[in-house]
């Protein structure tokens, strides 16, 4: 679109110059052109007798629109008159237009009336819009249009620009997808039209970061092409500021320094109990971490039987991380001094910065980090836990199972959840961060470090608010093909009431493009805290599914059809039988039984029928996933059960078999048991609930689709 | 409508006798006229000519519409041109209307052409119709309708006849509901005339039960009124058959006598271990049931000490059940002979009936006992638990926490998960209830029974399907504004694809009419077996609130943002908080901390500050439930927060103030106890986990509005 450029910087130009934040119609026609958006054939007139002329070049019937820049609702002021068929209609709607608008807005100026030609046809109303999100940035828009575009609510963003694929998946991606595909008796939308309109939309923003807001709503969409019939374009000329943002190597660099340091420095260090300074030193002690751990310390010489110093500028060897216990108003200086000293991070314990309301103490520290480029982690915090290193830089109790997953968390309490659930179901981790107010160190500087670091294989991430959506996203997308990333977006109903003067921006609901937009980047959301700690638990045991065929076992009708309900709620596909795959199912199971899909075993039956069952499930290349329903028999204890399945399953690995299998247990309490046993054997079991064991499973599909695993 | 009944009767006379499915254009506009429901100007005209004329009599723009009862879909054939302005339009529309229809449909027989009246203005398209449910009867509807109708699927479903303030509901009951308001630049639409609109039809179908489908749409609302501009009726003069159904005092009576017993048989009773004879005989006995047990036995005298019977018909005294466990063949015949010893109820536990394909030995059985009277339970089930009794009628291990909790499921496996659950979180109960096959006694048979049972406060369900909907709404409805009555509907995305010949019925989905309907009835729906079990424990913990108000106390800002996500997602009202509230929370919490809704008392705050915080908001009347959100810290370890929480909860339930409380726990391993600690107190407290205990306050609050206890 480069060529096109000089014709529309030149309307924006003018805009400026005019301080206008909206362009006229004639402007938007003009730029509509340059973009290659289909707009109807149309003209300016600014008397009845030009109208008519207009509308004489162009045939009838012709709609006629005022035109101004203030008026951004038209409709609202009596401003739009369609369907006009001959002289007389538009002789007559010229003068009412004129009238009504200048009794609504006497202050507005107009430009005329414009005259435009109606789309043939109608067609099936769409939008396609974008708007410009403090976080995120660019965002390109479609859904479905017309004058119940707010009440049905029914679009899809992506981060502009997009590519083609990109475009096109957004025409899947709203609720009433099927309007696309042809009403009753009406025909089915272009495709190909309706996907390069919502990549040019999305390559005019990128081009020009002036243009706040765009709305072409509606866009009549038909067999042969889609046609903006209205469009509105609002202008923004005071840039956000440019974010702070080091390089991709250089955020490696320190984040390696500070996760998998060689030695930590705690600022505050203290022999009492109770303090915050005593809890870090005794943790870092007694997690076992082999790197030299140096109390700073105003007074004595040692603490806790490690040498002190009075500052960290009397350290002889190179410190990587200072992990600060000292009161909010001391940061600073201390900071400064790390500086000096080439500290790549700084964990700031501390609270009593902006989340109290000291903004300025907080900036202060910030422009003391960055001086001396220093990165840091909180404030606010927990601080953080690095199995591989055995650090646990927290003033929490420590944490030693080992694993490959990394949690991080916005707010102490969900990384005190964190380390209660991982506890209790024994759950492997890589490291626990709090990031707390966020004032440096955030996701994608994370991110950035998992993705390198040879211990993690699965992020799970609770956030309340991204500082910088765009960089995060990017980050995402790159680090999800590679390592599942899961998010829990907290404050996902608390959509502010933002002014927006446009559909499309008065759609962008805050949690929408966090949902739009984290899947766009390979992320896979969790919808409450349960579902992210489960995912992080789960994600990690799973081996990855080679396509979409999911099976269920079980061996009571009623959990099957609940299981089944889960899958369908969960995005998963139940596998359509083969034949010869039921008839060999059936020689298991009693001619009562229902071979399909689920395959109900029945109550009454025997280990060796779900040790048959599991197995040709396992072994038919067909089947990718299976979902196992327990059902608590005393012909098949629950133990025994488990001690089968584990079994199978084990016997399957080691022949090079490994499907993702979860299970339903339901029965008495032994049940408890047998789940446990089903997960040390990393096979995810559940008692009591026919849904989470689906809704794990269906994450896990999430990620492998958005990673593109198959197909 | 009474006095138009002999028009529709007419109407409907002729159609039966022309062997007719639907009703021709002319009719519906007859009929419509009869039930007061507006339709445009119109009058068929079979000549060009006519129809010209007919035009000019009621007005232009028209519209032209083929009239045929063999063409449903007139869209589809090219049967329809709107807007029509002159004379010519109007003679051109006709002839290529009857060639398109004769083209398309050369077989169909035309009755003309219809000349209707455009609406004017157009206004808000909407649907109003009616369909037949196998299980529900009649049916009324109420969504978004035009071209549009399939793919929104935005349409709510009640049965008919429906109340003015039933109909009313609707039209707020759908998700585009903002669509009523009005539009940008629009008009509202008259909710009276689209109220009685919907009431007329739900009248319609229910006077004439052959009429089984009806579509009105689109109905065009305006400010003024409901206009339908398109009606179809289709029909169907094979009557479903009546379902036995005795009175509800019969019904009571018997089920009275067999879930409270003086007396109980087991058919089949064994000495033999591992026999589902013997299981049943010694849960009996060790259940301790001090009821008559009666062991029949071909052979024995006395089976585990009591005294045995070669059959039924010798026993002496009175005997209330039977519970049956004999090979499904055996079952008929001694069915017979407890048939002439009066025993009230029949307990099938074996299988091999129905459920294995053996439809006719069921209804042989069932034949048996509607011609003794007696009632069955099953066959295929576990058999039922009635804890104030001591009775476990069952072959699974007893249980004996007694409560005011009746349970019942379909199917076994479910019934087996309701009992692990009960035994693992000690839930109490007053019944478990095996339904299995359902030959006879159902839902709204137990319901019937629960509804006077004093031992019973709330009733839980498993439902996978209703034999007759209707007359479990009619139960439910009465019952469930007194006792809670939950259900969780499984094989609710298994919505079997129905032929539908008319919109309406093609949007009845299975599930979408049991989601109005048992919502109609005040039903809590739960969307999985976890939340069942869940409601079905704590529901009857928590006391009814006196209100939507709800409020957060939270000692982690990260809890409060995700404790008011799960709030706005359970269709929970934040309180806004008042003036002089925020300032009295203010006085315990640091000034840093948040007041507003979520109370933020910090993190770092003693037992003192959460103690003062929770008696205020107990205390203040304004607020009407408490969701607390802890955070496990040294200054306030989590059995002080459980202790403190349960001392002040039970001070002021001591001084008659009582409101709903629950709690999320975040922490290290520690919350679990106290979670347990507060249960066992009846406060519903959940660990890793901000979503389970808003989910269970949200049931409770979906029943208070059901059963209208507050406004």
């Amino acid at each position: 679109m480069n060529n096109h450029h000089p014709t529309v910087k030149n309307i924006l130009e003018r805009a400026r110059a005019a301080q206008r934040v909206a362009l006229s119609a004639a402007d938007c026609a003009e730029l509509c052109r340059a973009y290659e958006i289909p707009i109807p054939s149309q003209a300016l007139a600014s008397s009845a007798a030009e109208a008519v002329e207009v509308a004489k070049e162009i045939g009838y019937p012709v709609a006629l629109k005022i035109s101004s820049p203030e008026i951004q609702h038209k409709t609202d002021v009596g401003g739009v008159a369609l369907n006009l068929g001959d002289v007389s209609a538009v002789e007559t709607s010229f003068k009412s237009l004129i009238a009504r608008a200048k009794g609504a807005r006497p202050e507005a100026h107009l430009d005329g009336v414009l005259v435009q030609k109606m789309v043939a046809g109608g067609g099936i109303e769409l939008i396609v819009g974008a708007s410009t999100d403090p976080s995120f940035g660019k965002l390109v828009a479609f859904g479905v249009g017309g004058v119940m575009v707010e009440t049905l609510s029914d679009i899809t963003f992506r981060l502009a620009p997009v590519t083609i694929p990109e475009a096109r998946s957004m025409l899947d991606a709203i609720r009433s997808k099927e309007v696309l595909n042809g009403l009753r008796g009406g025909e089915a939308a272009n495709r190909d039209a309706l996907t390069a309109l919502v990549r040019n939309v999305s390559l005019l923003v990128q081009d020009f970061p002036e243009i706040a807001e765009v709305d072409l709503n509606p866009v009549f969409a038909s067999r042969t092409g889609a046609t903006a019939a209205d469009v509105r374009v609002l202008l923004d000329f005071d840039p956000p500021p440019v974010r702070f943002r080091p390089s991709q190597d250089e955020i490696l660099r320190a984040m390696n320094r500070i996760m998998r340091p060689d030695s930590v420095a705690v600022i505050g260090a203290s022999a009492e109990d109770g303090k915050i300074g005593n809890s870090v030193l005794k943790n870092l002690i007694n997690g076992g971490y082999q790197g030299r751990i140096i109390p700073i310390h105003p007074s004595l010489d040692s603490v806790l039987g490690r040498r002190a110093f009075r500052s960290i500028k009397e350290v002889p060897e190179r410190v990587d991380v200072a992990v600060f216990a000292i009161p909010a108003r001391l940061v600073a200086p201390v900071l400064a001094e790390c500086g000096q000293k080439s500290v790549a991070g700084a964990v700031l314990i501390p609270s009593g910065f902006a989340e109290t309301g000291n903004v300025d103490m907080q900036r202060e520290v910030v422009a003391v980090a960055r001086e001396h480029n220093i990165r840091l982690m909180g404030p606010n915090i927990y601080g953080f836990y690095y199995t591989p290193k055995n650090l646990c830089a927290t003033f929490c109790t420590p944490y030693d199972v080992k694993g490959k997953v990394a949690l991080s968390s916005q707010s102490g309490g969900v990384g005190m959840a964190i380390l209660g659930f991982s506890r209790s179901t024994k759950m492997g981790v890589s490291a626990i961060v709090g990031l707390g107010n966020k004032a440096d160190i955030d996701e994608d500087d994370l991110l950035t470090f998992f993705e390198k670091d040879p211990d993690t294989e699965v992020v799970a991430m609770h956030v309340e608010d991204l500082k910088d959506g765009r960089s995060f996203a990017e980050v995402a997308r790159r680090v999800s093909v590679k390592k599942p990333v899961i998010v829990l977006k907290a404050g996902r109903t608390a959509a502010g009431a933002r002014a927006a003067r446009s559909h499309t921006a008065a759609l962008a609901g805050n949690d929408r493009i966090y949902d739009d937009v984290l899947r766009q980047s390979g992320v896979v959301r969790a919808q409450s805290l349960n579902d992210m700690l489960e995912f992080a638990r789960c994600i990690p045991m799973l081996p990855t599914p080679a396509g979409e065929n999911v099976l269920i076992i079980t061996g009571a009708g009623g959990s099957g059809v609940l299981l089944a309900d889960a899958c369908v709620d969960n995005g998963l596909k139940l596998m359509e039988m083969p034949a010869d795959l039921d008839q060999a199912f059936r020689k298991f199971i009693p001619p009562f039984g229902a071979a399909g899909n689920p395959v109900d075993i029945t109550g009454g039956e025997p280990p060796a029928t779900y040790q048959n069952a599991i197995r040709l499930g396992l072994t038919d290349p067909r089947v990718h996933s299976l979902v196992l329903g327990y059902w608590h028999t005393i012909i098949t204890p629950p133990m025994v059960f488990a001690k089968l399945t584990a079994q199978v399953v084990e016997e399957q690995r080691r022949q090079g078999i490994d499907k993702p299998v979860v299970a339903s247990l339901v029965g008495d309490v032994e049940v408890e048991e047998a789940c446990a046993y089903l997960f040390e054997r990393q096979i995810p079991a559940y008692a009591y609930t026919t849904e989470k064991p689906v809704v794990v499973l269906g994450a896990k599909y999430k990620w492998a689709r958005g990673a593109g695993t198959f197909g």
